[in-house]
């Protein structure tokens, strides 16, 4: 299957696009083929235009028609076999049966929208019946129910180039809401897009979806972003990737005349507490999970652990003599593309500079340029350091975490309170610890969207109580999710029909509840007729 | 019961605040005892400082304590009995029996809220149960519901001196959720600001909730809403007001180095559109009820219509006939503060002067200056100087509006693609109409969160399935509501529980299911115990 290289726009390849990039295989730093096109202001406007006449007749369409949508999206990409997983490999340097695994996350997920939507519940339906003789007035017939807001702007992100790129999460849920979708396409893995938006086209064309409910662009520059999230006909926008770029967007789509929502997940250190039982009874244990967690996915992960909090003692020795020889087991690993893993090199080298920051332990090999690696690697430092370098909250993209030492278990509560916003926070604690490890969550519910007890906070359940979100700067919207099934909550918004005759009620409202959700009648959630 | 002007921060008169202003009754335009204090920048510091302190335990308190909160500040404010009607009335002009409606409303708000969290399904308790078997990797337990956010902070509205103020739908909400509160109270009703506080600081006593939990501060300069909104420790705002005022908080929260969420509540046309069969059968009857929409409460609800859309010819003539002399029959009003007063004159001057815009009928009687008056008025033009003139677009707050004539069907939905946003839109017609009803409704969807069918759209019920809010300008967050059960939802956020054992989990998310609510087990809405 031979690639292109341009835009995508409603279901036509768009001729006359602007400059042109190359991508790079992060395997051996070679240039791919073929020219990929940036969109122009033409073809930007092009696929706004058709995502708003798409969305007059998508958002009407029946959950069922968008379900069978989203299954046939699925399909498609499972029908590009081994050419997506072999493009995505060269594009990203991540093995085969990661992507493979990611492939079928990336099918579960738009699967798993299309059961929601066929079920139905999620829509919020609320009905309060009139009452005509009420005084001192009467209360009118009033039914509710999330809308879709219409054309989705949804940034790919460069570590997930299936599960959270141009068929990610942010894409299915969008269109399983009734939302026209434009990818802006990550330049560092463009033929994987062009291959997934080629299959999101030809589902929409098999079914007879109106073919602007789907575009994808390419754009290597800040000005392609920036020119989708400032036109007018875009509604919302969904982004994953660093907080440089997904507040820069946030900025923009907050100073258009009329304002916009950005969803951004951006950046966490996803802090891990091992407390004084835990660290005696499970060194070992703990060492051994703390290095996969750091290292798989050469630390490319939103969830790594870029922190670990621990009171200093012998057990606290013992535990990093451990990780220092797990770490000593690892080998340099290919990073998603150069400008990753020069900010990595570039990072570690800070920090490592910093006084009182140790290098505790780091991979034997060095690592292969050419090869785009980077090496594991642990620093070590104490409270006091942390607190004053403002350097260390930062998270760093790839595999390294900092151990910060603490003297007290009164300072690791300071500790936590002074933390920002995070995606996840981690306690380790055994039976003893259980009072301490209380009074840490009671802090840690406060800054993260997620809490583990005795985990490892990388893997992300796509699923119904998954919560992938944070108070900024992990997102900028700590409201939503932006994994699992809730994740279709930011594309819509409620609207309120009042006195409406049945055959002008979308169908989930009208009385006999044809379609059998959960409703919320008379502030009674059931599933009744009425 | 004697007033003393200054903030009530955190259960105790604030000594030493800032510069002081006088209400004025505008009934006579008299001043009004006592001096009120603006709030100082400590005084706002103490505010959030108290308010962040409360929620550590606030957050924690069992939903049945919340509740007996909200129902404890409802009968504190009817204890205060005509006290505060009484002074209501002579800070805003609102007549007595509008005043005890809306008291009325105010304590049915608080109410309706503690019934919310008594049954507590509007929390989102979900639960994937563990696969530990999976491959190729187990699936961990994961449980997750909506926590607070902390400290708000409430921007009282001049229109609702009970029920959008003090004590409004947004303070009860967020009390609701767990959030204390920081209430900036509204210059022109200070004095029912302060009743209203008092009422509420003595049932926080009553249930010996830590004072923290409420603070009311005076503010009549922006400053003090913007220090207020500029804290750190402020984590959402709720306001109602106008669209300038809203859309500075708005700009201000999200520049700040962590932006926070504003849930502003701001302007609406609330267009009306009249389809020719309705127009033809039913003139008199749509004029009347138009009328009425128009000037009840001299015009100041959110809700008024504003603007007026119809085809040109013989029935219009007819329906305008019936119009103006419906106006004819109206009085002067007290508006409820010169402020908006003289904003309204200069406003209809402004737009009666535009070419092309016909003054249609105004209130025989002349307005009295020395009682705050406004008299109703209806302008008319053409559909090309409506497009043309941006004027027209925008909210004039008060008794007026604008009847803008069209040539054709096909010009009315032109007109309603044209709108902004809106919090409601209408459409009156007949069946021979239901064809060009539903094209327009198609549009309107687009543009409103609440579309009516043959009625008017001020009167907002608080109820289950009212939607209160709609895109931008009529709100900043057209996914949330201000009114109505739904609108505890803006001060809550999922935090996800990973591998907890059932002592650390909230009580809704333990296996037993002790409080009885809805949950998402394993994607199915349930009751029942795990």
């Amino acid at each position: 299957m031979s690639l292109h290289g341009k835009p995508i726009v409603a279901g036509a390849i768009f001729q006359s696009s602007g400059s042109t990039f190359k991508a790079f295989s992060p395997i051996n730093t070679h240039p791919l083929e073929p020219l990929f096109e940036n969109a122009s202001a033409a073809c930007i406007h092009t696929a706004l235009t058709s995502a708003s006449e798409a969305f007059r007749s998508y958002r009407k369409i029946s959950n069922e028609q968008r379900a069978s949508f989203l299954d046939a999206i699925a399909e498609e990409i499972l029908s590009l076999g081994d050419t997506l997983l072999e493009r995505a490999n060269l594009e990203t340097g991540l093995p085969l049966d990661r992507l493979t695994g990611e492939r079928g996350r990336t099918v579960g997920q738009l699967r798993l929208f299309a059961s929601v939507i066929r079920e139905g519940s999620w829509a919020d339906a609320r009905i309060d019946s009139p009452l005509p003789a009420r005084q001192p007035l009467p209360r009118p017939d009033l039914r509710s129910i999330l809308v879709p807001i219409g054309p989705v702007v949804v940034f790919g992100a460069s570590n997930f180039p299936l599960a959270f790129s141009v068929a990610g999460g942010d894409t299915a849920s969008a269109l399983a809401a009734g939302c026209p979708v434009i990818v802006k396409g990550h330049p560092a893995h463009p033929g994987t897009c062009e291959l997934v938006a080629t299959a999101i086209t030809k589902a929409a064309q098999q079914l007879g979806i109106h073919p602007g409910v789907f575009s994808m662009v390419h754009g290597n520059t800040p000005e392609v972003g920036m020119a989708l999230v400032s036109h007018p006909l875009c509604r919302a926008v969904g982004f994953t990737g660093s907080l440089k770029a997904g507040r820069a967007l946030f900025d923009a789509a907050h100073q258009r005349p009329e304002p916009i929502p950005v969803f951004a997940e951006m950046s966490s250190l996803n802090p891990i507490f091992l407390l004084p039982d835990a660290l005696r009874t499970k060194a070992a244990q703990i060492a051994e999970g703390l290095k996969n967690s750091i290292t798989i996915g050469v630390g490319q992960f939103c969830t790594k652990p870029g922190i670990v909090f621990a009171q200093d003692g012998p057990d606290l020795q013992t535990f990093l003599t451990h990780l220092s020889h797990s770490i000593g087991s690892t080998v340099p690993g290919t990073m998603l593309h150069s400008g990753i893993r020069d900010a990595f090199e570039a990072a570690s080298k800070q920090l490592s500079k910093i006084p009182r920051v140790q290098l505790l332990a780091r991979a034997p090999h060095s690592p292969d340029t050419s090869k785009t690696q980077a090496i594991p690697l642990v620093l070590v430092t104490d409270s006091q350091t942390f607190e004053r370098e403002s350097a260390l909250h930062e998270e760093v993209f790839g595999p390294i975490t900092l151990i910060v030492k603490s003297a007290s278990h009164e300072e690791l509560l300071q500790l936590a309170n002074g933390l920002s916003g995070q995606l996840t926070a981690t306690v380790h604690a055994n039976e003893p610890d259980m009072e301490h490890a209380r009074d840490l969550f009671s802090v840690l519910e406060q800054k993260a969207g997620r809490l583990l007890l005795n985990g490892f906070p990388t893997g992300v359940e796509v699923s119904h109580a998954m919560h992938h979100g944070g108070p900024y700067p992990s997102t900028t919207h700590s409201r939503f999710t932006s994994v699992g099934a809730a994740a279709i909550q930011r594309w819509v918004r409620p609207v309120c029909f009042q006195n409406f005759t049945p055959d002008f009620l979308p169908a989930e409202l009208r009385d006999a509840n044809p379609t059998g959700l959960m409703r919320i009648f008379d502030g009674q959630l059931t599933r009744n007729a009425i």
